[in-house]
């Protein structure tokens, strides 16, 4: 029995280009999960998802355990059936969303009780019944349960905080049914705080797990504290297994987290942003609803090739926008999606060719430009 | 210069088999034509619309003047371009709209003065300016400035606002600029009343033109009241034109009308009930939402080829619908706007090979039948 494997095809300073192979196809390294919540990718259908050249995509244990449920999920033939999306699926533990989103939490070592905040039906959420929630979810790649430590906070919360982690690492480790192709990712805890993080680094690979992933960052920390904590942490964690940076994030996080070493990214930036009439551009965000744009028949980005930017004007997209048309939400989460992924193809192509440095300074500046000029 | 053109190629009883040709292709009918109210038909981009067979779209004037502005969107190339839609697109002449919509608004023979539902601003519409409106949009079919008569109304009152749109159908022919592959619609008025039907058909054909609506019905008349008029209405309008029944409707009324002789429909049922849950199927609608449906592993409709039927369960509609996913509104308005193109193209099939009637018997026999029982 063979759990999903991973392999570095190429390396760039100590950015990697990889592919991870499970039993539901390949997902090439570095590489960005569209997050789909709710067994759906938000105004996205799974076929427009893959036609971006999304290979893996995220759900969420905490929102699909209370509804559908995963029993539910598992009798209709699991998740990907369930929502339509044959390729890999990586979910989180449920830890957390269960203490941003639910109330009532209590936190014991055993793990958290919490009232649903969709019916207040009380529910017990630990490692052992986190990896059976998604197992039955069939997840490709499930997360092991962790507590996210609140930032900031006193050095002695996290280390306790971590070294509970550490605990319920164990547990969820010896609660994960390996199956072929399958596999169980650890998660570094540790706060901003060097020693704490190798410190957890080193309970999790004396444990083993088939991917390693960085916790407890992007929850507010300024942008180099962030990459502080990857320079020290990237290193210590095994060469030869992927890396993981939970909930980042914006473009030049995903960009500065490539450079030192991460494989892979999640966020719901693109698809939220995409609700919220924001685009992604090679010359930075863009807000749709400006004025600016009412009369503006160039696309929103000239260099996309997704149905937003091929087939409608930034006056347009606008027009969607003022007037609250659905379509407005389809066409600019589509196209945030297809930016995150162009960016990532464009990671990996000049890792592999060995031109990543340049990649990044051409990235910085072309961001730096700013917006086209008003027409 | 040519307008448009109609042909019909097979008829059985008084229904026809027939096609438009227009300057932005062709249009088959009987048609439906799915309602682009504010320059998007409501969740679905211009290639799923497509792909449903749809071949026309409808238009709303009064949306499109006040939001963008007519004179935006011609600035921009036109609706087709606007919307990314390259068939024909039909316009109402804002008539309807202005009537239920707009705030503060007074009617004289002149035309209507209102202030817009969105922003207060004053406008005026009259024939002229709904004609200047409907060629800055670059509509393929522009339809006649009316009155949509209230309905119950006064015989009196009926036949008064019939001949004032007999007069605005003048103004309006006068006003139209005709183009090769372009054409214009004048609309029928007379309530429910035989003789006031046959006059208003009179001052229309004594003008002349490319095709005939019948406007005023399925505001609120029992389904034999319409049908009745339709009797009457049909047998005196050019066999030679298109006819178009406004704002029609249910399936069994469109399949009605096709018997009487209509061409052409338009109806924001099948977008509005799949933004509410709604999901029609061969055997009748369906509300989502229901319980019943969320163990069910089965189609919507599994003699439907359209995503929602083809990739996802009943079970995850419910999902989506209860969990308001705007997947849920995307799926089920393609479901339903595929519904209702399999029902025109059955339509049409039938009549060109002559077997209508036994279509039309197991149509009204399967939408008997109820929705299948719960697993
Ligand atoms: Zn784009
Ligand atoms: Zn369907």
């Amino acid at each position: 029995m063979t759990a999903l494997s991973f392999t570095v095809k190429a390396t760039e300073g100590k950015a990697r280009l990889g592919r991870i192979e499970t039993a539901h196809g390949p997902a090439d390294t570095p590489i960005f999960m569209p997050v789909g919540t709710a067994a759906t990718v938000k105004a996205m259908t799974p076929d427009s998802v893959r036609a971006t050249g999304a290979q893996i995509v995220l759900g969420n244990t905490y929102h699909l355990m209370l509804r559908p449920s995963a029993e539910r999920i598992a009798r209709l033939g699991g998740l990907h059936r369930f929502m339509g999306w044959s390729g890999p699926i990586l979910t989180d533990s449920g830890g957390y969303q269960v203490m941003s989103l639910s109330k009532l939490r209590k936190l014991t070592e055993e793990g958290v009780t919490f009232q649903s905040h969709i019916d207040g039906s009380r529910h017990l959420l630990t490692p052992e019944r986190s990896m059976e929630i998604q197992d039955l979810l069939d997840a490709t790649i499930t997360m092991a349960f962790d507590e996210c430590t609140p930032y900031p906070a006193e050095r002695q919360t996290v280390a306790e905080s971590m070294r509970m982690s550490m605990r319920w690492a164990e547990r969820s480790r010896a609660a994960f049914r390996p199956r072929p192709g399958y596999g169980l990712f650890g998660i570094c805890q540790g706060g901003v705080h060097g020693d704490l993080r190798a410190e957890s680094v080193a309970a999790l690979t004396a444990i083993g797990f088939e991917g390693y992933a960085v916790g407890g960052l992007a929850v507010g920390e300024p942008q180099d504290e962030m990459f502080r904590v990857l320079d020290e942490t990237c290193p210590l964690l095994p060469a030869d297994r992927p890396r993981y940076l939970m909930g980042v994030g914006k473009p030049e996080d995903i960009v500065g987290a490539v450079l030192r070493g991460i494989d892979m990214f999640d966020c719901v930036m693109p698809t939220r942003s995409g609700r919220t009439a924001q685009g992604f551009t090679r010359r930075g965000e863009v807000n749709l609803r400006n004025a600016r744009h009412r009369d503006d028949p160039r696309p929103l980005d000239s260099a996309c090739s997704c149905p937003a930017c091929t087939s409608f004007s930034r006056a347009y997209l606008h027009h969607l926008v003022r007037a609250e048309e659905i379509l407005g939400a389809m066409l600019l989460t589509w196209h945030n999606i297809q930016y995150y992924q162009d960016l990532m193809a464009g990671l990996r192509a000049a890792i592999g060719e060995q031109r990543l440095a340049a990649f990044v300074t051409d990235f910085h500046t072309t961001r730096g430009l700013g917006d086209i000029e008003p027409v």
